[in-house]
């Protein structure tokens, strides 16, 4: 019977060591990150409102954003694609070049600034943007006014979105009730969030292992917090500068505040749903999550990383997969005669 | 108490004759045409299943469809927007101009043959067109299906929507799921359809009157049916050819037949919507109905439609906007490494 006993309590240590190394995994993990919330967050002085939700879905999904006509949010930031438009850079007005990736708007909402470079502070003035930008949607404020004005129902939303506003079409309104909508478009219930809320089989070993070598190696000390990333600027490069096919010569942040020390430095973008946001990095020239890891591991961290590491960061990875929007299709107010016509010069 | 009597059997007569006037009215009108029906036909040779759907409506959503990546189905016959682009023409790859102006898909299946031109005999033939033309996807269907068949969500997907072929993924089969997809796209229970099942009250005054003149005048002669158009061939220009900013020295039916006979013909385009799926004609160089409804009157019906007979048709037309579909935006499976790259030039 002794050595029965001794059996026992060998594997009872066992089962004991294995259930604290797993919940330390858990407890440190929950350090570095928390689950997307299921729910819509509050936004600094832009309240959040069904009406307002479903006006900034209609304007989310309304080419006549555009001059052309043709381009809305949802060509560069496609619902059904993971919030992006899986292209290197965006193309727009013309059939121009963007100059960067464009981002997913999925979870947006909880980086600290949007763009790569950080140059908006939140989602209302992100959606100015591209709106405005020549090489995306070439509008103007003006013409956009007076496009939504000329559509009664437009005004008659904006009314109940904005209820106490005595104007309520203006362009600040038009990108608060985008941003509103935006908000919405979160990506809960990844296994990795069931895993962050206590669910222990939600990763298997591979995964955990790559949870583990996430946090290790240092990956996560930028890419932490709800959205893994998006909560602080970085060079890209910090140990050694990656070839100008990836850097595409971008001087990045630098472009914004004018000042050396910004040179080549990019807001640490979110990983969530990172596994189906190809490409990556803000060239989006490379198409290989794993690639994109172990370029990571040289420029950032000065290290290469194990090819096991390798394989175990991707499978952990595509584990912040979350669910994807559902969203109904808006069926948009139809144009009148004074809503100006599509120009595609 | 003779008086009393006599303006008795004034009132019968007035209402009795009133009555028969508009019953006749209905009745004339359900000789000219039938409601856009609640449900989803039955397609020749194509069984409608709900999977079948499902994919196809995966299909017309995914711009991978097209060599860029970036156009869908969707781009020109938006679900949002009447089910067209609102466009003269629409635009392409490499913002490539189109020849004609993109129809609605809305009620489409009810044509007896797609296109401006009839080139296509049924939506399952129509589909292979844009993917292919080089002005509008540009792609290839061995592309198609290389891309299809990288993406292991949408091989199931094929297996579930055509469980007897042995190979699922071809070019047709993706055809015939958009097809299936594009024939649930109805816009039912507009006031006409109202009208035409037996409602009095769904159409006022002025929009009988229009209904009226529209028969009367000759406008149903061609615009009949379901779709009030879609079922036969026409000149545009029977009795007076428009001018060539309007024709655009299109030959219509010419080019894909080759007989005199059919130079400067077309298929006629459905009313349904009309007044939400501007600009008007295979140009689209006309932006208003009312312009629209004279030119008819002088090139078709060699007849000048006063001022009277044009705003009461207006008025006619517009109670053909039906309940537009709602749509859930599809969630599109993710690509893979073996996923053709999208290519821009």
């Amino acid at each position: 019977m002794k050595k029965g006993v001794i059996f026992s309590v060998l594997v009872f240590v066992l089962a004991a060591s294995l259930g604290f190394a797993q919940s330390s995994l858990m407890e440190q993990a929950n350090e570095y990150f928390e689950p997307v919330p299921m729910g819509v967050p509050e936004l600094d002085g832009n309240p959040v409102t069904y009406d307002k939700i479903e006006l900034g879905k209609m304007l989310y999904f309304d080419p006549r954003l555009s001059k052309s006509g043709l381009i809305s949010c949802n060509t560069c930031h496609n619902i059904g694609l993971g919030g992006d438009d899986n292209q290197e850079v965006s193309t727009g007005h013309g059939w121009q070049k963007g100059p960067r990736n464009a981002p997913t708007v999925f979870n947006s909402v909880f980086n600290m600034a949007q763009f790569w470079d950080g140059r908006a502070e939140d989602l209302a003035a992100q959606a100015k943007g591209p709106v405005q930008a020549g090489v995306e949607m070439n509008n103007t404020p003006e013409r956009v006014i007076k496009t939504l004005k000329s559509i009664p129902e437009y005004v008659e939303y904006f009314k109940k979105a904005f209820p106490d506003d005595s104007n309520p079409v203006t362009f600040d309104n038009m990108a608060n009730a985008i941003e509103a909508f935006e908000a919405t478009l979160q990506t809960p219930d990844s296994r990795f969030d069931q895993y962050l809320k206590g669910q222990e089989s939600a990763l298997n070993d591979k995964e955990k292992e790559g949870l583990q070598a996430f946090m290790d190696k240092g990956c996560a000390g930028c890419h932490y917090g709800v959205n893994m990333g998006g909560l602080d600027y970085y060079t890209f490069g910090v140990v050694e500068r990656p070839n100008e096919r990836i850097t595409q010569n971008d001087e990045g942040r630098f472009t914004v505040t004018n000042t050396k020390e910004d040179k080549y430095v990019f807001k640490s973008p979110s990983l969530r749903n990172i596994a189906i946001t190809e490409p990556y990095f803000h060239s989006g020239k490379v198409w290989s999550l794993k690639e994109a890891i172990k370029i990571m591991g040289s420029a950032q961290l000065g290290i290469e990383l194990s090819e096991n590491d390798v394989e175990a960061i991707l499978a952990f990875l595509k584990t912040t997969t979350g669910v994807q929007p559902k969203i109904e299709y808006p069926i948009l107010p139809g144009s009148t005669k004074d809503t100006p016509k599509p120009v595609l010069d």
